[in-house]
């Protein structure tokens, strides 16, 4: 496993950190021991090819998050640090083919969940901010191309009662293009643009189904 | 110098390449030569402490900003890429004493102006959108902190009618918080976020302003 060069937030360690699968609980407004949460995931992202045209395509698939142990037992106190360690989605469409969704090994893609500075009406009261800067591959075979992101895809989910937010909608926050460069000419121009990414995070799933 | 470890874009060369100060023409809808723009920049920050307050601070200094060969003579198919290769900022408030803000040199901040895939109604017909990913350092001595992002800060700047976008209002696009990193602490919890970031682009300034 390559060390990541760039870290886009904490570190959290693995070490002696067990996978949760599907039928552990998730336990609404509890800090939860620390983890690595076996999760489904889905996604709608919109690919702006200068020239070209725009694509949407939906991706499924799995991620595997540790968790840090929290600051606080009690909820309203209690931040948690996390690190995506590997994530596989597929989606697929007819100009763009199928393309694989996976983490970029030169990045420690991080995040954590903590109580907003600007809790909104729709918010619960208690309700925490999910966020992780995610740097990724996305390997276009049809195209022979691998692209990269050089800035992290920040994802973001709000209103969050429990951890992991199973089952919760999120967000890319990308501000009208986030730009894609090959990776094997990364100094090069940007190939292609991420213009939109919706996401919605899944339950535990048994190992089988990773 | 230090060679920049993490790239948030495509780098841009500065050999050869002019310095361009105060009473050079900006024109508008027109692609121009490369230079390196030395701009005046104001900025107000707002930084929140956890378990302490929030802290608005109004900052002013000014950026120096390599831009590209663009890609095209004609202003609608051009892109001009850029780089921040100096920054000074200096706040100021009670609480947090005076803060200097300056260029991570680990990072390359990078960015671009190019014609934005979703232009909208408020905009002109050929207006262009420039982004910018900022890796950057907020000197706080008062406090004996030196904090920095991990996540690059995106500064935005919409309705781009000249390079540069001189006089232009942007934005830095923080979506309800951006952790801050001491910076000789920088695997431990955040210090502070960034909660919200709004700028302004100067002129051309002369060599004396700097």
């Amino acid at each position: 496993m390559t060390t990541p060069t760039i870290k886009y937030g904490r570190p959290v360690t693995t070490d002696g950190v067990p996978n949760v699968y599907a039928g552990a609980p998730v336990v609404p407004w509890t800090p939860p021991e620390p983890g690595i949460d076996n999760l489904g995931i889905s996604s709608v992202d919109t690919f702006a090819v200068p020239g070209v045209g725009e694509y949407t395509v939906e991706f499924k698939g799995w991620v595997r998050v540790v968790r840090s142990t929290p600051t606080s037992d009690e909820w309203s106190n209690a931040e948690v640090y996390t690190n995506l360690i590997e994530m596989k989605m597929v989606g697929e469409c007819e100009e763009l083919g199928r393309i694989t969704v996976t983490l970029n090994p030169e990045c420690l893609s991080a995040g954590q969940i903590r109580t907003p500075f600007d809790p909104y009406a729709g918010e619960g009261p208690s309700a925490k901010a999910c966020r992780m800067a995610v740097g990724a591959i996305f390997d276009m075979p049809k195209l022979g191309l691998k692209l990269m992101n050089r800035e992290p895809i920040i994802l973001t989910i709000d209103d969050v009662r429990s951890i992991p937010p199973a089952g919760a909608p999120g967000k890319g926050q990308i501000y009208r293009m986030m730009p894609l460069y090959d990776i094997n000419a990364a100094d090069d121009e940007p190939i292609a643009y991420l213009t939109s990414l919706r996401f919605a995070m899944g339950g535990y799933l048994a190992p089988e189904q990773m």
